[in-house]
């Protein structure tokens, strides 16, 4: 992975807790609007994690992708990612 | 909260062991591509539980909400989180 | 609709002038990433519209359903609703 | 662009043609709940032209980028595009 590996773990660690505390928060049997704000916080902050990734993918991986066949593997598994991300 | 909390706690286990699993992949330095689909794979399940108990609380509170005064509370928070789902 | 026509139509105008420009921008055979940022400009007016149309539902519509079975049918067309834009 | 423009225009156009049926079912005071199925529709309609149309970048301009300098240019619009695609 391209992308700095202390920053993404932390971000990780801290989705990690939210999910905990969103466990909990069903467990208490808190109330659904309360609970659905806090699993599209977890979801926007994986968000950000997969930018800060794929962002370091391009600019490590892609960058350096010298030959065609290494730009056409890159390129193709793009691709792949914006047909998941834009579905 | 009014959905299936068994059901719920369920599927945020599964997410709370796929967010370990990234983790793992970040600290074991895994292609970018991997890292990424499964960082998207984990927001689609926290996307399913959000569809659940905003489902479930269509059903139930809102369902319930028999004087205007309760509807109206129930009305301007669902508008509040629509306003955050299709931001 | 219960929504403010007026305002609706306005901004769906607003958003068939922008499909112009990029049929435009295509025919012109302008660069990829501007004919991108203006179609996620339209996609972004278009959710906008959306809002403003289930706000006005949920005021409306949902707000007015004093029955029971008024209330479930409103419930159950959200639900379906939900499960397009959560998808 | 490097998509197929006889393509992507196709499309365009179609996407214009329900613009103009959402315009007309707002006239017609429509349900709301109808109008927001279109809506939906249009706005998936023109995720997949964006698709289209940045596959196609990737495939043609990436693909070509040759030297470090056009790679680098490239990598940073791609970047700036998914910060918006993924905000």
């Amino acid at each position: 992975m391209m992308a700095d590996r202390a920053k993404v773990s932390r971000l990780l660690k801290t989705a990690r807790g939210q999910l905990d505390g969103i466990l909990k928060m069903v467990e208490e049997d808190r109330y659904c609007i309360d609970i659905s704000q806090q699993l599209m916080a977890t979801e926007a902050l994986l968000n950000r994690v997969n930018r800060e990734v794929l962002s370091a993918h391009l600019r490590g991986c892609v960058q350096q992708a010298v030959t065609a066949e290494d730009r056409e593997e890159k390129v193709e598994e793009l691709v792949a990612a914006l047909d998941k991300i834009l579905k």
